[in-house]
């Protein structure tokens, strides 16, 4: 469980109120609003606010006035085609801000997007519950001996029961010491800004992410991959459902011409037309190193 | 007048509308939404969205799970603390976007500021209008005789009149052209990406122009300042008024530390030292240029 | 011509001077440097100073200590496989500076691009140059009559001398009338801040340019596209064979993957694999709009 | 020691080197190039590459096409003005790039800074060395008792000697149980990029990172004041020395307008102006809050 019952009392009382605005409002959106969407065993992600819709999106793509005539090129149309030709300015018009939970293993990928805001839990001022991700059995992953950047089968037997107990033991050691360093109890107690160190990466860190609807899109491309981590990963799935909810036919282009789209190379262009012409076209013909013709063959057949 | 009947109604269709929301309400700037506030000729700014209020950004800098606890430090004393402190983070966590209608030579020098996302009415795509920035008489100055960058007096008389006229004339006459070359009326009609080339710097365009508070205040602290050319600066001014209704605290703390501070060099603090502490300190005994020395005088006493 | 003999000959005393650095050297950059590369009629593009080079690319991306060892995995292998997989964070590691002369109706498209530093020519402070871009007979092109956003047929006869004229007639007159207000002969003289507006968008402006070279090449994709407006696309060319100069083995992996490449959205994928298969797609079966479908056939096809 | 012999002899070959340019050089900057500077137990920063000098801030700033004309108007007069005028664009036009080895807790806080280009060592795809941050005795501080947000006296006695000894002891054995977990010997292996999660904050690693004068300086301003952490500010401080040597004048216009430097607030600069008058202004009198006026206090004379 990731939440107190004081927490979700505050959250309850969010979700109680409701006032009247002038604003583009989302019903998909607003049935998120404030909940605690689980993730990993201590995580969550939660809609704490938003603006625009995909009617704002359209607005600004025609600078208009109000909210615009639906003339012949109907609002999913034009969002249609602004994503096909990569027209990212109104898409950057829709903001939405986020209260996360998560490991400091993954918050540190997470940072490296650069186009957002963020307000983080400080451990210099405050500190940190005794929350640490432990992997379910089944994310126990050994090293991929085909990607160095990746993880393999599932571990077993005695080995994987080896590995939780380390990690376990190691973490609750590790938070033991942290609050005896810091406790003011007979001691003067260490600075929190000090003490912090000892802590490892699998500790639950939080933070309010704000972030526009373009650069948001950037960050589940790369994130939702299959090739992210998969402890980052459940976070981008989870947003990627409120995201349906919130602008559904942006979300809806989003995923034909992004998320599961392909990029071809010159190369890789040039194969489809010669082999839609007939030719029968190998690895060695092809122009491309062996893990590019890997690629291309996932994307244009293997991969569905 | 800057709006026309049909604009005018689209906003008022807006206005009138309203519905139920879990977000954060600012009714201060509610009652802005829409709304155009007129300025210069035939200029406009207007709300068209916003995102968070006061208790947001207090919210942001707690990462809180609700409204947050009303415990010894207030809101108010907290904003005061974190503007005092260049926290910057929580006031990113509040968003807004206008929608501006402004001469191009003002949107040259707004576009400098680049932390903002923006959709511009496009002149390749469409015809702009026939609306032109000219200046009042009263704000038709001469160039400064101190200052390569800026103005003085008002220019008089017979000056005055042949500059309007100039101004009309050549401005009137360019659209006149501009209408003549992109007509299809039995000429082929020049593209209008090429045409708009002929169009001088006072005629008006339009985009929507999202930004978060804190680069907010850094573009209002630069372009409301006296300093700022008068036609960028109204703008400015109008949207000081807009925010001091949405986040009143934020406003007011910008307002003491930021809009009416001074940053004092480590010349300047040791000349306040000394003469606080009885010493008679002159331009040639301060170590500083004349220049810094005038700013200097101006900080501590005779800029009321 | 767009250089004076004094600006020529300062130059020339730049290419003449010459320093020892310990710093990565690109033999293909330092022979452009400050040389203007001639654009359009009176524009130019020059390098003023740049940072890094393929290997600097290479280094970033293994953090290393020194020139790296140059083991199984090349430089240029590696700088291929960082371009396809999206690794954007070595190209941002190498940066460049450009002095650039160009019309102000460009130099409102390119500053959208807001990941760079500019410094521009101020008309607040300094009197502007009488030049104006007056496009070549064979560039005068009318609206096209099937894509709103660009422009078709060459104008012929009459109608290209009769823009011609106009352009060039207005453009003189406004720059007449602008140096008449200005003037201090016999009159106050208007503010330059304020004269500068009666100045058409085809009057020249330069600025340096600083931008990192993943940005870069998101600029180029862009604007090198044939779908740019030709009076932008033409500076984005000569940049493009700079580039190709100063880091050889990054400019072709970008023309490979992103240039010449092309992103196939989900339905276009499935289509290619059945049109693999065997079966005759049509625009019908296709599930794509018109639109769609019609750029499709471009890629796999008709366009090369 | 932060290096072993093999990347010191990687140095030192990058040192021995050299080559011709026409770019900019900065001799100060030079002596430094590749160097390592040592700061905490394992850390340290070294340049890597830099671009821009003193002379190209101002020939930016100037737009010029040589090195410009040493007019009335000096390159350091001119850059005390573009500093003094929060002129920031012409700062933007220096660009340099450090090597930078800092414990993660440390690193955590850096990244907060988001106007840069970074590239970390990846612990999913590579190993990290068994090397960790341990204070030294005189920085092994208690918490603050006046400031949540920092620390107070140094530890003594043994509760000092308590803190250290579990600090060493919990690091090495986290490293011992992620050697342990990772070994391929008789086992699976788990995945490196979950091993990661079980070591602490003090875990050093490193990147390469890459960012403009303007934002350096920025950085530098919070970073090396002596409200920072420690840990942070003596990298902060280390980076100071390198820029005094790369350019001169714009670090010390730093120095005297920002880092040295103090923003008066409205209520500060009115308690000035009357103080200056001769009045006795105490914090009733003063409309400040407790925070405010200790503040003020040292600002106009404690603090030296």
């Amino acid at each position: 469980m990731s939440l107190t019952p004081e927490q979700q009392a505050e959250i309850d009382a969010q979700r109680a109120g409701g006032a009247q605005t002038l604003r583009a409002v989302s019903p998909g959106m607003e049935a998120h609003l404030y909940k605690a969407h689980e993730v990993l065993d201590h995580g969550f992600v939660r809609v704490v606010d938003y603006m625009g819709d995909d009617a704002a999106i359209c607005q600004a793509a025609r600078v208009s006035y109000g909210k615009g005539t639906k003339s012949v090129q109907n609002d999913e149309g034009l969002i249609r085609y602004l994503m096909r030709h990569w027209h990212s300015t109104p898409f950057e018009m829709c903001e939405v801000k986020f209260h996360v939970k998560l490991p400091i293993f993954v918050a540190r990928q997470w940072i490296r997007h650069r186009t957002a805001n963020v307000n983080e839990y400080s451990a210099r001022y405050s500190i940190l519950d005794r929350e640490f991700y432990i992997p379910a059995p089944e994310h126990l992953a050994a090293q991929s001996v085909i990607n160095n950047q990746g993880r393999g089968a599932v571990l077993e037997g005695e080995e994987a029961v080896r590995v939780l107990d380390l990690l376990k033991a190691d973490a609750n050691r590790a938070y033991d010491h942290y609050e005896a360093m810091i406790s003011q109890d007979g001691q003067q107690g260490l600075a929190r800004e000090l003490a912090r160190m000892n802590l490892p990466a699998n500790i639950y860190t939080q933070w309010y992410w704000k972030i526009d609807l373009h650069n948001l899109f950037h960050f589940l491309r790369l994130r939702a991959d299959h090739h992210a981590q998969y402890e980052i990963r459940v976070y981008a799935e989870a947003i990627c459902k409120i995201v349906a909810d919130w602008v559904p036919f942006a979300y809806a282009a989003f995923e034909d011409y992004r998320m599961g789209g392909a990029t071809l190379s010159v190369r890789a262009l040039d194969c489809v037309r010669r082999m839609l012409a007939g030719e029968e076209v190998t690895e060695e013909t092809s122009g491309m190193s062996k893990g590019e013709w890997r690629e291309f063959l996932a994307v244009i057949g293997a991969k569905r």
